[in-house]
Parts: structure tokens; C-alpha cells; sequence
């Protein structure tokens, strides 16, 4: 019998891999998360295989509150927190509970490509709000909430990146968050705030996440995939506490508990253990010197006419070709080159974005970054 | 802080909790899961914390294939094969990509009541199709497609429970299975057929699922809550192969992988070793006792006019109580004389089913099982 493969990515060889957005292979904490499990299983008697509490196990909910309060000062209540299968699977959930098809939601464009494909799992009009270099203008949020308003149209939801977001790696400055957070409230818009990458930063902590300038109004989504293991498939969302009841209630958990209940509990573990924040450290520390060498290559390699602005933590360089190039058409020449990435159109809701292409360094190694830019550079030359 | 529970079941002192359709915790197989976790996250290398192929991992969705092959006769195609996060997740995601709001989903009355609930989180019209203790009636089925073909209606689906039916335990005779086969073929009816009671059976093999009697018209749903342990969350369907693909390739695996990446690997690990067999084979032994605990304590406690069929496999005992008893009307009695159940009318899309109420076996040793049978007795005399 034919047997399909375990796992999401292709790694061609003789072709450096900037497409995917993962964690560093090396780093997946395998004899770690070994011994989590027997933890929870021996140390957590049954808890860890029995139907599942509806909002998550209570000791995750405790160990991701304590996490939080001490990374950011203040700890969300456990009512607020509501355990995921990661973004994917909690931004699925909210669409069921919150959205029928042909519902307007709004979107950061550019913004997380597979978030997109959810939405429009589930019918919904997705209508872009422009992004720059420094993440969402707040002026065009404000016309977009006001278009729809004279149409007497109501969003179900803006969907944003805000803190090293994919695929531009922007920081949303201080100022912007509470213009944002100021609209939402003004305009009683729910906000979905993705913000996976917010540990991963390189140079500083960044601005607060908008769910503490505007808490009524934003669904924080947060992932163990980027710091700890994609392939746990678990998350966490903050949110006010009539969303978590919602969501806990759905019939999605009544008839089974929390979807990822087993990984909870193993995580719950680890956290207990305290090997995630020494884990997160080993990260940044890798992940900042693969930034530096790839955007140290891109200075050196790249024609004159791109532009690619330092990301201050998460995975991706942004690259900005010059006038008139297309990324997708590129594509070809680029793989026969040796090298390929994501072009930058997959990321605006509505196809624009052809000069963008996206270049993820979180898996290759400060050789590799180094010789896929000098390839990136001939390409384009 | 306060402490959430971590699991979804609450058993109350002084309370024989026929509730909770659950399996035997003392028999959660914590060592031997730790030990296959170990063996998923050395031996399998990094694949098990990576993010997952969308199918779900070829390893796991090999040894299902073999393992559905050796005990049925016929192994399904890899291809055919997509791993969920057990059945809950699985309706979920076939509702979200096949079903619009307002679509209209037949459903076997009465049926698995959680379900119900999913499928109404989706806005789906319901329609019960009615069921006898053989399970449900193909008449009743033709019945209902008439009816919707002469309002130029197709219902999106059909949901059944056909092999020891939660909650009545009934199994659909062979010559029902061909003839709601034969219906579905005709009408061009997409079958979901729940079957995760199938290797519980306590007195002989059941016959064959629907969808071995009509291939391109079921999807087929099982997991592994009832056979190994509900809080790993994980599943698998058999369907046609663009049914696998439409689900592999929805935005909620495209985005992270399958949604149970992590335990598939832990679960595939498990049956490798060759441990899920002989765990059922106990399984089996332990159930068959506490079914005939719970008959006998039944045949010499309740009063005359009560009726319960002997469940040939599963977790539950269906009461018929004579006419005109009410079993939600009655809980608090048995509640106070210290023993739990579901009321029947939870298991009707209509909400009839006044009459009946479900015992589960499943949680109790045969001692609580007959002194509940007793306090049952006692409350409806």
C-alpha cells in the first residue's frame, strides 16, 4: 500500500525553502515533550484521557493565565481563556458561531493567506483594509467602518496581524493601536487579534497587544506552534468572558470536550515543568541570528530598486521589488535558480500585492539564508 | 486564582451517574500511552511536532487501513482514509464545507443527541426519520425523501447511528442496511454513518457497515474515544476519495495540518506496538459483565410495563416506561433517590421520546449498576 507522508512540507533538494513559515526542525522539542507526557499521563492520573472540560483543561487555563501575567504584566481571569487547536481551528470555531455566508468581514491586507481560506470556508465577503510598513492605517479602517455604515452594512469582524505579522513582520506602533482600538470601540467591531509571533522579537518587547487597550472588543488568538511545535496543534484565545462561555458552549465541545484535550494536558506539563519560557529564549536567540544573516545577504545581494525593511521578531523579511516586477511570474526562474517563496499577491484579499514576495528564514541555516539571497540577487538581476 | 475542572464529567457523592456515556476510567490506558508517546516523539523523530500532512499522518492512516482491512475483510485505500479529531470535529468540518444555513439534514429519531447540537450550531432544518428498536425504518427514510422530492428539496444528508445506536444499542438488521443502501444509491443521498460502537459488541459481530452496501454514498465516522480513550480527540472517516481531498484540503488544514497531528502520531504509535487489540479484547470482557449486570438487575427491579431490549454491544440501556410516565418530569425523584440519567426526549429532533430514558453502563462496576437498577425501581414504582 501507497503510504502518504507524515507531515505539510516538501523539502526539494538542491532548493533553499523560503516558503515555509516553520519552526527551526532542530529546535522541536522532542525528549522534552517526551517526558511531559509521561508526566501528565502518570502525574495527571486520567485527567489527560478522559472527556475533556469544554473550555480546556483548568490546569493549562491556570498555567497560560500565570504565563501571561508574568510576560505582560497582567494575567487574564480564567473565564477569559478558552484552549484552542490552534488559530486555525479557533478562527473555524468563531466563523460557525458568529458569521453566516455572505456575512462582510473585514481584513488586513496584506495579511495571513490561510486565514483567508477559512473565511471563505465559511462564504464570507472579505473586504481589505490597506496595510504600510508599519502595519494597518487606522484611516482606512475608519473608511471602511464608515462605507459599510452608509450601506447600513455592520462587519462581523476585522481580522488582524498586528505584532510581527505575517507575511510582513510589522509592529503596529503604540500610536496606531489606540487609534484602532478607539474605532472598535467606537463602531462596537469585534476584532479577531492574531498574535502568534509577540515572544519572538530580536531587538525589543513589543507595544501591548490591542485585546489591553480595547478588551470588550478583541478575540486575542494565541499558539504554542510557533514557540514550542506546530505539530501539538493547540492554542489559547483571551477573550471577554460571554465569547469564552460561547465558544465552550458550542455543540463542537459538549459532545466531546476541548478539541486538543490530551495535547493540553501535555503542555500543561511542560509549562509546569518550566522548560517553556528556557525553550523560547533558545529560539530567539536562534531565530535572531538567522534575521541577521539573511537581511545582512539581502543588503548585499539584492539590485537596487528592492526594499526589505528589518522584521523585529516572528519569521519573515517582506520583500518590495522594484516597479513593475511580478513575483509569481518570477517563480519559475527563481526554482530553477534554486530558491523559492511565497509571492506576495497570495496575501492581499484581493490580488493585488505582485512586486511583495515573502521570504521566511525560521528553517534554514545562516549558510543556507546567505546563499538562497545571493541566488535571490542573481534572479533578479 | 480559581482552578477550572480539567474534565467534562462530574460525579456527585451518594449518585449512581448512569449519565455519562463514557468509558471505564480505571481502564484509560495511561502507562502504555506514555509509552507509546515516547516511542512517537524518539523514534518518529521530529514528524510528530511538525506541522501535520492535511490528511492527517500517512503512518496513522496506514495502520487504520490495515487494522479496518484484518477485522472487516476489506482495508479502504489510503486515499480514503482522513484522520479528524473524532467524530464531533468531523461533522463539524462535513457541515461547514457541505451544508449552508437553512439546508435541510435528515436524522435518525432518536439519535446520538450531541450531534443534534453540532448540526444546529450549522442552522441545518432537521428532520427526524423515524427509528424502531431494530434502528431506523427504511420506509420512514423513503417517506422523507418523497416528501422533500415533491417540494423540490434534497436534504444534504442523513445522519444514523446504525450499529448499537446511541442511545438505544438497537443494530440495524442486514435486510434494513441493504434497503436504506438501495434508498440512498436512488435518491442520491449522502449517508453519515456514525459508527464508533462497531468492535464493542458482546455477543456476536454486527453486519456490515452502510457503507460497505453503498460505497460512493457514506461517509463513514469512527474514532477512538470508545475503544481507547476519549480525551485523545481522535478519529478517522472512510469516504470516497474526493470527499477525503474536499476535507484534506479545507482552510483548516491548510493552515496548520491535520487538527490532531500530534496524538495521531502517539495513537499510530500505540498500534504499532500491537496494543489496541488486546486492550478492545478487555474492554470487550469488562462491558459484556456490567451489560449483564445492568439486564438481570432490570428484569427484577423494574415494575411491570417497563421494557428494556438487551443492548448487543455499546454503552447503553434504552428504557421504555409505560404509557405515560414522563422521564424528565421524573429525574428529580431519581436524583434525590441518588441514581442519574438521560432524559429520552434529549435523543428526538422533534422532541418526543417522553417515555424513554438511556442508561449507560459504560463508568459503573456491577455492583453500582444493580443498585442503581434497585433505586430505579424503587423511584418508578
Amino acid at each position: 500500500m501507497k503510504m502518504l507522508p507524515d507531515v505539510q512540507y516538501e523539502l526539494r533538494p538542491g532548493v533553499i525553502e523560503f516558503r515555509w513559515g516553520h519552526p527551526d526542525l532542530a529546535l522541536l522539542p522532542t525528549t522534552s515533550m517526551a517526558q511531559a507526557a509521561a508526566r501528565a499521563l502518570t502525574q495527571g492520573g486520567i485527567a489527560a484521557l478522559s472527556y475533556g472540560a469544554e473550555q480546556g483543561p483548568g490546569t493549562l487555563i491556570a498555567q497560560v493565565c500565570a504565563w501571561l501575567g508574568r510576560h505582560e504584566g497582567t494575567a487574564p481571569a480564567a473565564e477569559q481563556v478558552y484552549i484552542t487547536a490552534g488559530v486555525s481551528q479557533a478562527l473555524d470555531l468563531l466563523c460557525t458561531l458568529w458569521t453566516q455566508p455572505r456575512d462582510i468581514a473585514l481584513v488586513e491586507s496584506p495579511v495571513y493567506h490561510l486565514a483567508l481560506r477559512i473565511f471563505r470556508d465559511h462564504g464570507l465577503d472579505l473586504r481589505p483594509v490597506a496595510a504600510d510598513e508599519q502595519g494597518v492605517i487606522p484611516d482606512a479602517l475608519a473608511a471602511a467602518l464608515a462605507d459599510l455604515h452608509r450601506q447600513g452594512r455592520q462587519p462581523r469582524f476585522f481580522y488582524t496581524v498586528p505584532t510581527f505579522g505575517n507575511p510582513t513582520a510589522a509592529v503596529l506602533p503604540l500610536g496606531r493601536r489606540q487609534a484602532i482600538a478607539a474605532l472598535a470601540q467606537k463602531a462596537d467591531l469585534l476584532i479577531l487579534e492574531d498574535d502568534v509571533y509577540r515572544r519572538l522579537w530580536y531587538d525589543a518587547p513589543p507595544p501591548p497587544p490591542l485585546a489591553a487597550l480595547a478588551p470588550a472588543n478583541v478575540v486575542r488568538l494565541g499558539s504554542f506552534s510557533k514557540v514550542l511545535a506546530p505539530g501539538l496543534r493547540l492554542g489559547w484565545l483571551v477573550a471577554p468572558a460571554e465569547i469564552v462561555r460561547r465558544c465552550a458552549g458550542a455543540g463542537l465541545n459538549d459532545s466531546g470536550g476541548g478539541v486538543s484535550h490530551f495535547t493540553a494536558h501535555v503542555v500543561a506539563a511542560f509549562m509546569e515543568l518550566g522548560w517553556l519560557d528556557p525553550h523560547i529564549e533558545e529560539l530567539r536567540a536562534v531565530y535572531r541570528q538567522r534575521r541577521d544573516a539573511l537581511l545582512a545577504a539581502l543588503a548585499a545581494e539584492l539590485p537596487p530598486g528592492c526594499r526589505c525593511q528589518t522584521p523585529a521578531g516572528g519569521f519573515f523579511a517582506w520583500v518590495r521589488l522594484p516597479e513593475g516586477c511580478d513575483s509569481a511570474a518570477l517563480l519559475p526562474a527563481a526554482e530553477a535558480a534554486g530558491l523559492s517563496y511565497v509571492p506576495g499577491a497570495r496575501f492581499f484579499a484581493d490580488g493585488s500585492g505582485a512586486r511583495y514576495l515573502r521570504l521566511a528564514f525560521s528553517l534554514l541555516a545562516p549558510e543556507e539564508l546567505a546563499e538562497g539571497a545571493r541566488r535571490l540577487g542573481r534572479v533578479l538581476s
